[in-house]
């Protein structure tokens, strides 16, 4: 083939990470099996169940339910589906307005009604939004433990809480957060709250091999709605999405969730923590308007003709919505990496004439 | 890890086979790959287009408009709601009642009433049976090409001028036969016949790597009620389930693409078309009833206590509905394969005592 694979060096942009040597090793030996005929290949479905355990951990849930998803999307799409069979017809999700547009795929696709509530100024779920949203039909809420955009912590305790008083359903999205929080202050989990169904995506922070997401549930009777009788394989019933799945997903997570649970995954979060710190820092000296990362996502206003000399260039960065360049300092983005992005915002900065100070702390790497 | 892989040598049951090695090689290299995110991995977004490039030769469409999905149930079940959306409120889909169980999945999640049509004896889809069901409301009618429990092919063409009569779609579901037919003298695909959208995985004969599936479609114009804002990625838009996608599954499928098509599939037709007629034969001879294979799949009757002795031996067998193994003839299914199968199997008709006979054509593989 005449085509490479992009290397991450210059990814700045990106939820996902390269796996981790050993979930590589585990992807590239389970590649050739498939989890979704468990009869056929009962190894690579244990290593399910023990991936499942193992996130249970991560997420403060003993005896979880829950299966390896092809991603944030299907675990956060499952979830809609069995908060929809929770409720009644016409059922409706709140979601705040911080959400992956996951859902709104999920709504479409569900026929569910989404009802999204502003944000605070500082881009966390506001409860009194929510509450207003919330009423008899609602089946749904979901609160995000690390927001896509700004890696904002919504307030999940007291979201439970109203979702509780209404009867229904509180789904945390933890998709990317969920190999972060754990050694942090925040409430964000099963043991934290009374959440009843998560997303927590090993193939993103937790360094496995896509496709490798996550879908937790308190109680393996939420699953039930999501059933799917199997007429021609010996297993008589499946839960998932798709139908063939990903044993190299699979595998690569369980071999990970093995090897970096909890040490490594702690040492992990104080090194991007770090990084994320010291960028916030040195895009604060050079005078940009820096949103405080509170995870490890970096986000600061930028001049368009800068946005995309930088991608000219071959960097692979994105903006949100309000068009802040955004950078995820996932364990691929070192600060010899963010030094040599910095020189070049610093160059086409000038070149531009925006003002802004360059490299006011040489040497400081 | 303590697991290891299945192996396929005893794994008879399976749509899937082990990849290619121009497949495996490929997904090793794009691993770290992420075709959800096309402005941040461009060189794997190109394989895809490549390969839906060649997959619209295989299913005979001219600049087909298309993706690689995670399997054959994204791209059912994206065809479902293509003609939903297609379709009026309370929309119905009609299916023979040989199709894949994804579909029952696809119309519990996207709320489409679903019609199944009675099959004729030979397990293809009964015309008039399609018709008693088809009426105002139905917004897409499918006909399955390659049925998974016996690979059986639907008339397409008598089924396309059904649909288009009521103005559904026509969806054709040949994931697994998709290719196989290239190479028989069936009317299945865009060229034979006025089908709308496909389903054709190149993860199965096709021999890349899980997952990679494939939707095809006759106009990009059919994508758009797929299409979801992707805020805070550079690309736009998307038309996929997941977000975040396997660049293994797509480079692979790039990969075995260009090196198989057409030769090398032709010669993997001729190879397992003669191997499942070779085993139908032996079975016949031994006084098994035999369902004629159309396509290289081999059902037969089989008693119970005979099919857990072989299963309790690890040979990865299923049976159909009707109670009858099933052996799938991919290409790691070898005459070799099959000899020890048969021992094994005339030795546990003889301990249970069917009244089969045993090896009768000693020394013929």
């Amino acid at each position: 083939m005449d085509e490479s694979p992009q290397s991450f060096d210059r990814v700045l942009s990106s939820m996902c990470t390269p796996p981790h040597p050993v979930a590589r090793e585990a992807a590239e030996r389970f590649l050739a099996t498939n989890p979704g005929d468990p009869a056929s290949f009962p190894s690579v479905a244990r290593l399910e169940e023990r991936a499942v355990d193992t996130l249970g951990e991560v997420a403060g849930l003993d005896d979880p339910a829950g299966y390896v998803a092809s991603g944030g999307t299907e675990a956060n799409l499952q979830a809609v589906r069995i908060a929809r069979e929770h409720g009644r017809n016409d059922a409706n999700v709140v979601i705040p307005e911080s959400a992956h547009f996951s859902f709104r795929k999920a709504a479409d696709l569900l026929g569910v009604e989404l009802r999204v509530a502003p944000t605070d100024a500082d881009g966390r779920a506001n409860l009194d939004a929510v509450a207003e949203l919330v009423d008899a039909d609602t089946a749904g809420v979901v609160a995000v433990a690390g927001t896509t955009e700004y890696g904002r912590v919504d307030p999940v305790p007291a979201l439970a809480d109203l979702a509780a008083d209404a009867g229904a359903l509180l789904h945390v999205d933890a998709a990317w957060g969920g190999f972060e929080l754990p050694f942090t202050d925040h409430a964000w989990n099963f043991a934290d709250a009374a959440v009843d169904t998560m997303t927590v995506d090993p193939h993103k922070l937790g360094r496995a091999a896509i496709p490798a997401g996550g879908l937790l549930a308190r109680e393996e009777s939420l699953l039930e709605s999501l059933t799917v009788d199997t007429p021609y394989l010996e297993s008589r019933t499946q839960v998932t999405l798709p139908g063939t799945r990903s044993g190299a997903g699979v595998a690569s997570a369980a071999a990970v969730l093995d090897e970096l649970w909890p040490d490594g995954y702690r040492d992990q979060r104080r090194r991007i923590r770090d990084t994320a710190g010291w960028l916030a820092d040195e895009l604060d000296r050079r005078g940009y308007d820096v949103v405080d990362p509170e995870l490890s996502i970096v986000a600061f206003d930028v001049d368009t003709r800068v946005f995309e000399a930088l991608r000219d260039e071959g960097w692979r960065v994105a903006r949100t919505g309000d068009g802040e360049l955004r950078i995820v300092c996932g364990p691929h983005v070192t600060r010899d990496v963010l030094g040599e992005f910095l020189d070049d915002l610093d160059r086409r900065a000038a070149d531009v004439g925006t003002g802004h100070r360059a490299n006011p702390g040489a040497g400081s790497r």
